[in-house]
C-alpha cells in the first residue's frame, strides 16, 4: 500500500491521496437505501485527464479495484467502493470548459454539477434538460447512470444529450468519442455504450452535451383522479395528444401526503377532494410564447376533465415551483418516513395499469406498505417500500421487479443496477445478454479493475 | 458448396436459396457510386428469426461470410457481399407486426420499408420520423446505417427512435434488447451498439420503434442568400431561435440547378434573384395548429430577411411537396449528371463556414467540380464530386474528409463507412478506438463472419 500511495502521490500530489483513516466516511457510500457503506483503501483526487490515466495505470499495475465517484448521490450503490479499493473522485475536475451558444453545446468536466451547469446555461438562454431531482449530481455520475428525471417525457434522458465524451480506459488509454455534432455513422457508438455503464467500462473525463433553447413560459396542472386506472388511462392520451408535456408525473395519495407534508406545502386542494382522490397527475407545459401557453393550459384542463379528473388546479410561478421542488424531494420524504427501499421499474406505458394493480397484491402478501410517484409519461414507476424485515423486503423486490419484466419492462429506468440490483439483473436478464455484456466489459477493461461487483455482481 | 446449399435449403426451403448463376445481379450491389458490384456465392431468404439463426449457424460452421441485405439502397457499399459469400436477404421478413397507438410504438420486421411504415402510421395519426429521402430503404438497413435524413434537425436520427431490437448474433444466439419504453438503465445499451453497426455485429430480425404524433400542418420558406457565409451564419440562429424547424437544408446553386432541372420544377424564383444567389436555405416548420403555423412562418420570414436573405418564398401544399421530393432526388440528379462520389461529412455547425471555404480550394487543386446540398441544421454536408480521374478523386476525398475531421467533425453522418470509406476510417480514426471496436466486434462475432471487410476494411 505504501508503494501505491507514493506512486499515486507522484501523480496527483500528496495532498490528494487519502489513505485509511484519513478517508472521510462519505467516500464509502452513496444515497442508496440498501447498500451498506464500505471503507475504501484510498481516495485519489486527480486534477486532469492525464492524471486520471496515470492513476488507472498505477491501479492496473497493482490490481487495485477503482470506483469512480461523482457526487455520491446515486441510488443504487454504484459509487460504493470495494473494501480496501481505490475511490477516484472527480471533485477537482469541476470546470465548465465552454458554453458554445452558436453550436448549442456545452463542454464540461465530469465533476460539474447539474445545478452549476443549469446556472451557466440559463445565462445564455439555453438549457441542459436533465433534471433528475438532485441538482448536486455530477455530469460524470449522471452520464454513468444515464440519469432521467421529470423532463424525460419531453426531452429524453441523459443519453439523448451526450454528444461526445473523453474517456479513459482501464489500460490508461484516452479516447474521444463523438463530438460537437448530433449525428454520425462512423463505427460503433462508443459514446452510447459508455453512457449508463456505471463506471465499469471507462472513466469519463469530459463530456460534450447538447443544449436546447430555454423556453421562458411554463405552467401546469395538478389533477386528482378517482383511481389509478383513470390515471394510467390518461397517460397515453396526454403523451400522444400533441401538447408535448414537459412533465407528466403521477403521485399516489400516500406519496402526495408525504411530499406535501415534508415540504410544508398547501396546494389548496380541499379536504373532500383529497379524500376522494385515488391518485394525482401533475402535468407541466412550456412554450416560448405566454399566449400559446395559456391556450395550451386551457386545452390541457379540458383534456384532463374529459379524461375523468375530479378537478384541475392550474399552477404557475411560485406555486408550481414549490410543488416541483416538493416532488423532487420525494426521495428524502420517503427516507425520512423510514422507507426501506426504492423501486425504479419501467413498464410499457400501456402496461402501467397492470403494474399498479399488482403492487397492492405484492404489498399485502408480504406485509409491506408501498406508495409512490413517478415518471408516468415514461412508464417509470418509483415506489417506496416500507418493510423493515429484510427477507420479506427481498421478496417484495423480487416480485415487483419480476412483474415489471413480465410486463415487458425493465428493472431500472434511471437509477442503474449498481450493487443493489445485481442479483435481480442476473436472475431476470437473459444469460446470453449478460455474457455478451461481460465480453464487452472485457474489451474495455481486460483485468476487471473498473467498479468490480457493480452490474454483474 | 453443395453441402451448404442442402443445409440451407433444409432451413429456408429450396426455393429460397439461390446459388451461382441463379443469383440476380442486384444482390451484388447497392447504390454506392464507388464500390463495384461483387458476385455472392448464394442468396438466402429466411422467413423468420428462427431461420435466420439457423442460417447463421450453417454459415459459421462453414466459415462463410454473411452480408445482410435490406433494400440495397445504401450509399457506402455496406450491402455489397464478399465474392462467393452469402447474402442474407430480409425481403420476406416484411411484416408490420403491430402499431401500438397507446404506447406510440411500432413493432416491425426488418424488411418493412420506410414508405410502408409511413403509410401504416399515417392511418393512426402517428409518424416514424425518419425520412432519409429514400422511402424504399428497409427498417433493417436504416437501423444498421443509423439513417438520418431531412427531419433529423428536429427529430434526431434512427438511433433516437429505436427502442428495442431482436437480433441474432453470429453464433445463432437470439437476443432481445430494450423494449416498449423510452428509458432504461439496466446494463450496457446493446440496442444503441447494434444501431449503426452496418451488419457487422448482429442481424436485426425485429425492431421496436418510437412513434411521434403526426402534426397536420406544414409550411416552409425557400430563401436565396448572397453567399454561403450568410447561409452558415443563419443556421445556428434558426436552430437556436425556438421555431424548432423540421427541416433546415442548404442547397448550393449548382445543386439547386440540378435538382430543379431533374424534377422539371419551376419555383418562381426570378432569373435575376437566381443569378445573384450564392446558396439557398430551405426551412420547413410544422405545427398541430394551422394558425400557429402561419404566425411562425411569418416570424421565420422576418428572421430570414434579418439574417440577410435576398428574398423569401413561402411554400406550402403541393409546391412544398414538390420541392422536398426534388431535394430527395438530389442523389439521382447528381448520379445522372455523372457525379463520381458523394461526400457525407459532418462538422460542428459553427465550423460549417470553414468547411465550405475549404471545398473550392480542394476542388481547384484537383480539377474537380463540387456542388451539393445537405442537412445544414445538423452540420451534415453532402457534396457531389465530379472528377472522373480515380487518383485525383481519391485525393479530393482524402482532403475533404481530413478537413471535416480537423474541424472536429466526422467522415460519415448517415451513410456509414461500408466498404467505401474503410481506408479513411483507418487513416483518420484514433487507432485505440479502432482496436476497441474490433474487440467489441469479436465479442459479438468471434469468427468474423458478419460482413467482413465492412467498416474495418
Ligand atoms: C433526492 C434524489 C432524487 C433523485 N432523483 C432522480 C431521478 O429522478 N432520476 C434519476 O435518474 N436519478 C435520480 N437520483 C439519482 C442520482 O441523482 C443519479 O444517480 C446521479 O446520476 C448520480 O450522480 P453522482 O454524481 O452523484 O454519481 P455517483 O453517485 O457519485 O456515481 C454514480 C455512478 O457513476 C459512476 N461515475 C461517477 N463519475 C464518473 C465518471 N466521471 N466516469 C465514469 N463513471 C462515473 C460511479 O462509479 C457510479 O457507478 C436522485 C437522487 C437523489 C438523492
Ligand atoms: C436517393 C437516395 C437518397 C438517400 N438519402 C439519404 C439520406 O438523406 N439520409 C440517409 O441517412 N441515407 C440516405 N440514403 C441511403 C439509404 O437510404 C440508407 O443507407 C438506408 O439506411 C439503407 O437501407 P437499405 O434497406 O437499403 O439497406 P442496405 O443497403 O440493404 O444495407 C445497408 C446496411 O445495412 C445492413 N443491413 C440490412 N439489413 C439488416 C438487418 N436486418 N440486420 C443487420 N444489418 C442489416 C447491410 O448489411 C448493410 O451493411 C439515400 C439513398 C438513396 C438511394
Amino acid at each position: 500500500m505504501a508503494d501505491v500511495r507514493t506512486a499515486l502521490a507522484d501523480v496527483v500530489g500528496v495532498e490528494h491521496v487519502l489513505v485509511g483513516d484519513e478517508v472521510p466516511p462519505e467516500y464509502g457510500r452513496d444515497e442508496s437505501l440498501g447498500v451498506p457503506a464500505e471503507r475504501p483503501g484510498m481516495v485519489v483526487r486527480p486534477a486532469d485527464t492525464g492524471q486520471v490515466a496515470e492513476v488507472l495505470r498505477v491501479a492496473a499495475a497493482h490490481g487495485l479495484p477503482v470506483t469512480a465517484r461523482g457526487a455520491g448521490t446515486g441510488l443504487s450503490g454504484a459509487a460504493v467502493p470495494r473494501p480496501g479499493g481505490l475511490v477516484l473522485s472527480f471533485e477537482r475536475m469541476n470546470r465548465i470548459l465552454e458554453i458554445d451558444t452558436g453550436g448549442q453545446v456545452a463542454v464540461v468536466q465530469p465533476g460539474v454539477t447539474l445545478a452549476e451547469l443549469d446556472e451557466a446555461t440559463a445565462a445564455q438562454g439555453l438549457v441542459y434538460p436533465i433534471f433528475p431531482g438532485e441538482g448536486g449530481a455530477s455530469i460524470g455520475g449522471t452520464v454513468a447512470t444515464n440519469a432521467g428525471g421529470m423532463h424525460a417525457v419531453k426531452e429524453g434522458v441523459t443519453r439523448h444529450h451526450v454528444l461526445g465524451l473523453e474517456a479513459v480506459l482501464a489500460t490508461g488509454e484516452v479516447i474521444r468519442t463523438g463530438g460537437r455534432y448530433v449525428k454520425t455513422s462512423t463505427g460503433y457508438d462508443l459514446t452510447q455504450l459508455i453512457v449508463g455503464s456505471e463506471g465499469t467500462l471507462a472513466l469519463v473525463t469530459e463530456a460534450t452535451l447538447r443544449l436546447r433553447p430555454r423556453l421562458p413560459h411554463r405552467a401546469g396542472a395538478l389533477a386528482p383522479f378517482p383511481d389509478t386506472e383513470a390515471v394510467t388511462a390518461a397517460v397515453p392520451r396526454l403523451t400522444g395528444g400533441g401538447l408535448d408535456p414537459l412533465v407528466l408525473e403521477y403521485v399516489d395519495v400516500l406519496a402526495m401526503a408525504a411530499i406535501t407534508e415534508n415540504a410544508g406545502l398547501d396546494l389548496g386542494v380541499p379536504q373532500d377532494v383529497r379524500d376522494a382522490a385515488g391518485a394525482y397527475l401533475l402535468v407541466i407545459l412550456e412554450n416560448r410564447s405566454g399566449e400559446r401557453l395559456d391556450e395550451d393550459v386551457q386545452a390541457l384542463g379540458d383534456e384532463l376533465a374529459a379524461l375523468g379528473a375530479a378537478d384541475v388546479y392550474v399552477l404557475a410561478g411560485d406555486a408550481l415551483r414549490k410543488l416541483v421542488t416538493a416532488r423532487e424531494q420525494a426521495f428524502w420524504a420517503a427516507r425520512n418516513a423510514g422507507a426501506n427501499a426504492i423501486v425504479d421499474a419501467v413498464v410499457p406505458r400501456a402496461a402501467l395499469a397492470r403494474f399498479f394493480a399488482a403492487v397492492p397484491v405484492v404489498a399485502g402478501r408480504h406485509g409491506a406498505l408501498i406508495g409512490g410517484c413517478g415518471h408516468a409519461g415514461d412508464g417509470n414507476v418509483h415506489l417506496s417500500v416500507f418493510q423493515p424485515d429484510a427477507d420479506a423486503m427481498e421478496r417484495v423486490m423480487d416480485e415487483l421487479l419480476a412483474t415489471a419484466v413480465e410486463l415487458g419492462g425493465t428493472i431500472s429506468g434511471e437509477h442503474g443496477i449498481g450493487r443493489e440490483k445485481t442479483r435481480h439483473f442476473r436472475a431476470l436478464e437473459d444469460p446470453a445478454k449478460v455474457e455478451l455484456m461481460r465480453r464487452i466489459k472485457t474489451s474495455f477493461d481486460p483485468d476487471g479493475i473498473l467498479n468490480p461487483g457493480v452490474l454483474f455482481g
